[in-house]
């Protein structure tokens, strides 16, 4: 059994943003060699989530809609407090709501790989979402089979 | 390490509909001789999600209005306008509230197996659940292990 | 490849209790002699979820609220008729609203191991989360890997 790990970067522009990494994803399969197993893209960090559906720009707007209605931005949120009580290391960013909706959405898919190749639907893709941008963010990107 | 691959087919009837696999997912571990490892239940669609929980009509009842709540059918969803204004290939279904469903709850589910058995609960069931019936799915079960 | 399995215990002292085991997760992977592979939490129990952020007390009561607001108590729910109206190993809890939660959030968690540690940021926290306590519970850990 082999298991092959790399790291991507994603920087986000504005304060949410939907990266498709599929592609990237499938280079690390290649970079691999491995044929047979299972993918795992785990995101280290604790305003961004990973998510897997359609690449269309207008279902991308109506689920930010969903996650905006479900954790409002203009809700009160208490980590804000604390992130503002904080002397150092805070930036100050009131982000409870990334917070929560990263708790909500979970940081990591498990996929498997056929032949080499990531075995989704053509209409699949792999989102990593950040929820706090502008940043700078990298992505783990593991792969184990044979 | 052995990997063991199979699709298996669930029919929808209605609209939004919960499958149980737990038991056909138990036969693919059973065909596939591994003893110890992870099972792996991935939905190659963008309308379908996994899920588990106690099979309890009432309950499944419940969490479908949970969901209803969350991502009304009724509420517009600029998806449903990018589907209309294709000219071939759409079948016109108004399915932005399906897709932001399966966004939100997650097309694989990943499990422990021990002695060739799933460990899980006897009260947990795994669901594949369709948002955008009626219509025919694969699912793709993978088990990896010794 | 190797696969070490464990349970761990949680008791919960409330009804709503999030518990951070990142250190007893990484207690059983020391143990696995496991170096580079994959992390497995599971919990089989139908009013637990898994869930990945930071260990942060204000955050974990803003995604309480989260929760709550998308899955009130004092709605009603079909499952509590379900549990009243059977005669005998019911408890009579009324927990519908804690099975949906459960449903919703995810019973599972996938993690990478680099060199014999968990590969995450030390902000995240792996919390086992139940919503029906107080209760007894165990979690399983499996680790496997080379």
């Amino acid at each position: 059994m082999k298991i092959h790990r790399q790291k991507i970067e994603v920087e986000s522009k504005t304060q949410i943003e939907f990266f498709d990494i599929t592609s990237q994803v499938q280079e690390v399969i290649d970079a691999s060699g491995i044929r047979e197993g299972l993918l795992l893209v785990f995101a280290p960090h604790t305003t961004m989530a990973l998510a897997i559906n359609h690449n269309e720009p207008m279902l991308i707007q109506d689920f930010m809609r969903v996650l905006y209605k479900i954790v409002p931005m203009d809700d009160r949120y208490s980590h804000d407090l604390f992130e503002l009580s904080k002397n150092s290391k805070s930036d100050g960013r009131s982000n409870g709501h990334s917070h929560c909706k990263s708790f909500l959405l979970g940081v990591s898919e498990t996929l498997p790989i056929e032949k080499g190749k990531l075995l989704i639907n053509p209409n699949q893709s792999i989102f990593a979402v950040e929820f706090d941008g502008s940043r700078k963010r990298d992505i783990t990107i593991q792969v184990m089979g044979i």
